[in-house]
């Protein structure tokens, strides 16, 4: 189990996800190619790799088929601003304005557009769970030693509501929430960004929820393509939630992936954070 | 048209607000009290005003009843936070831990309560307007010489649709938008440290809608009570929007206050932004 037996293409943005996808690749002796479209990454040194232009995804397109890619597996956090200069660089060659006003609407539209320039050059694009398996989700219940307690829980339920009252938009894909209080909701500034602000957020701000509280909450949206847009969640989110003074971290079971889950649940139990899988009866009834 | 003839009670937070009110009092020959919860100001030095201490509220009502207090306007941004504190100091006289999770909620759940407090001592809370006239509220149209785009109001419009989306919730006052990518949403940090972190956002977040492009929205919530939770707008945010690289802020018309109109619209005219206030129709169709 590590994918297609044919030629996959790994369009890697950073973060331990394309990394953890090009060893499994190589560890079951099947054919891979890492594409990036910024500067190769220490890590890559290893692997077969090539560097494109957005500006030309001509030539990237031609490249991938000369070579008997058949599946793609776009993977990896930064790629989505990287991603965000594609439509401006293709801008001239569409003749499609109203896909492109799509397009700037939000990270999923312009995957889904993504996905669909793939789909149309004969690519298939597969979601990560298919080449490192399903134990790349964090299931139902605690990562670690610590789980959430109820006002933890409650805290979930409510930024969970956020979360799904914001997804038909197409914005949110995390909130966090302690006792209650509403601290940050994410949008293009990416979870550790909003966490880092969490950290830097006046005393005063926070009067009613004092750290350590409150959970960081992601989510997949609604009208998120599960085979590409996945949050994950890691070490340094941990590290994020324990500078912003939180008490865990709670994601949507099966709703979130964690390509580095030994080092994960080594450092919340380090921090002395929580990170939990919870169900979706733990997060209805959410205000 | 000043305000009620009997005392009145300016609960002051911080920024213009409080200080229009009491110079109007003053001017109409009116009786009043400047109240504040914190250091007094400097502005103050001219008007009657006391200091007292949320730990204290017998205290503070007795104070008030005895130089015949009979309405009460809450005004000024930074009251809030502070307010924030009240519900820990009154934990203890409570029996109502029902009531204190309410509270917890958000801005609008814990101003109700606070007003609710106010009219079980007999007092009434009247809207800043009462003092101030209409005019302190930003109506439809430019405030200054400039105005929003087509594509700024579909900006609006998307972000008048996240605000409308939270608002059931109550979090959300405020989201930023440009040309469709929401780069920011209004929760505890407030209007001024939301536009601050996005002047610093990296500029690959907002590829697709490099400065100067996008605005500032502000609503009031659904659940307000419009009588001390409005949004208050003014020169500092305008110099806000401009560091965040925008082109603009939009209020629905009637929806937010301004208390320094002539200041803003100058600093708005010299920073060349608009300052809009837009009707139902005009916010209808975001998403």
């Amino acid at each position: 189990m590590a994918g297609p037996a044919t030629p996959l293409a790994i369009v890697a943005g950073s973060g331990a996800l394309p990394r953890r996808l090009a060893e499994a690749r190589a560890e079951a002796g099947l054919p891979y190619l890492v594409v990036c479209f910024a500067a190769a990454e220490p890590w890559m040194a290893v692997h077969p790799v090539e560097i494109h232009r957005f500006e030309r995804p001509g030539v990237f397109f031609r490249a991938l088929k000369r070579q008997g890619v058949t599946h793609v597996v776009m993977a990896g956090e930064t790629l989505r601003p990287k991603l965000s200069l594609l439509r401006l660089d293709l801008y001239g060659l569409t003749r499609l304005p109203a896909a492109l006003a799509q397009l700037r609407r939000g990270d999923d539209a312009l995957l889904r557009w993504v996905e669909g320039l793939f789909r149309q050059q004969g690519f298939t694009v597969i979601a990560p769970e298919v080449v490192l398996g399903e134990a790349l989700r964090l299931g139902a219940g605690p990562l670690g030693r610590r789980g959430p307690s109820g006002a933890d829980l409650a805290d979930a339920a409510r930024a969970a509501a956020i979360v799904r009252a914001l997804g038909p938009l197409d914005v949110g894909q995390g909130a966090v929430v302690a006792r209650g209080l509403c601290l940050g909701i994410e949008a293009a500034e990416g979870t550790d960004l909003m966490l880092a602000r969490i950290a830097a957020l006046p005393a005063e701000r926070r009067a009613a929820a004092p750290p350590p509280c409150g959970i960081l909450f992601k989510a997949p949206k609604p009208a998120q393509d599960r085979r590409f847009d996945m949050p994950a969640i890691g070490p340094a989110t941990v590290r994020g939630a324990l500078a912003a003074g939180l008490a865990g971290i709670v994601v949507a079971a099966d709703g979130a992936l964690c390509p580095e889950r030994d080092e994960m649940r080594e450092a919340a139990d380090r921090a002395g954070l929580f990170v939990y899988g919870a169900t979706p009866d733990e997060l209805a009834g959410g205000r």
